[in-house]
């Protein structure tokens, strides 16, 4: 069984114009990720932000779905949102992995532009078959933080779709990456 | 180069009962899936609903991003919210790109769910390829009436992710289908 997490970082990001700020949380970003790395045997989804406001907006959101009437209506909502994590810090996510799973997770930083060495998505299944759990770090708004990017183990390469226009949704890009590494063949 | 459009058809759609309804169009579909559409080179994505305010309603977030404040402070979102073209219905869809392409395309539909006889991605690769202008049809709400289901040339196969679990949403289920048919090998 795969150990695969998501990240979705919301501090430190960058805005348009390269500076680094404490995105808003999107509802949207909660339910289709999560039901993303539900659909595709994900292990946990991990919102996190160091605001304690967009925490308790995250929390109320999934306790509308999993304890309150949302829950009761849609069953399969409840079940992708249950999935759902707060945390203040990428740092946290990590150790927070790395208890569940009784070792440090591989930590896999994705960008929507190319930077220098980076993985393919066939060289991370590999590491996906290595039986090594693994943290699939996305970024909101205009993508993560460049001390984000420095510390991870590796940078996934860019989704290449060779039009050379690459500005998909965050939910978007989860949703493809989590089918090239984890869904079945393109058969 | 591909031929592929994309409709996303808000009636006649099935509600959680199975009953015949017409959906609401929610913003971030418009966004979601016509980013992906501009990544992966698609020719266009149609908006299909018949009720007029709905139309207006989409009219308006378009013109936002297109002729509007939206469009000179992000030039990307523009020229991806510029494929959007609002329809009454499929049958309309499919007339505006035989007027385009002079021959008319190739209609799959999408379903979560299993249903007689499917075209696989790498069947409906292989018609890409062949040059035939696809239409490809996603439903909203709990998915395509069965009117639509049943006029068309292909029923395309779920995405299949192996956990049993397949409850996407059509943001996801849009983004995730156009990497299979036209993004790079998974490399």
């Amino acid at each position: 069984m795969p150990r695969v997490y998501v990240a979705l970082i919301h501090h430190p990001v960058v805005n348009k114009r390269g500076e680094c700020i404490a995105s808003a949380v999107t509802n949207l970003d909660l339910h289709d990720i999560a039901r993303a790395v539900k659909t595709y045997g994900g292990k946990g989804f991990y919102v996190a932000t160091p605001l304690t406001d967009q925490q308790a907006l995250v929390e109320k959101i999934i306790s509308h779905w999993t304890t309150g009437v949302g829950g009761a209506h849609h069953p399969n909502r409840k079940s992708a949102l249950e999935m759902i994590r707060v945390a203040d810090t990428l740092g946290a996510v990590q150790e927070d992995i790395g208890r569940r799973e009784g070792i440090a997770p591989k930590t896999v930083v994705t960008s929507a532009r190319r930077r220098g060495e980076s993985l393919s998505f066939a060289g991370l299944r590999d590491v996906i078959e290595m039986d090594a759990p693994v943290l699939l770090v996305l970024g909101t708004a205009w993508g993560l933080g460049e001390e984000i990017m420095q510390q991870a183990d590796y940078t996934l390469m860019p989704i290449d779709s060779r039009t050379g226009y690459n500005h998909l949704s965050v939910r978007s890009a989860a949703s493809i990456m989590l089918d090239r590494l984890l869904g079945n063949d393109r058969e």
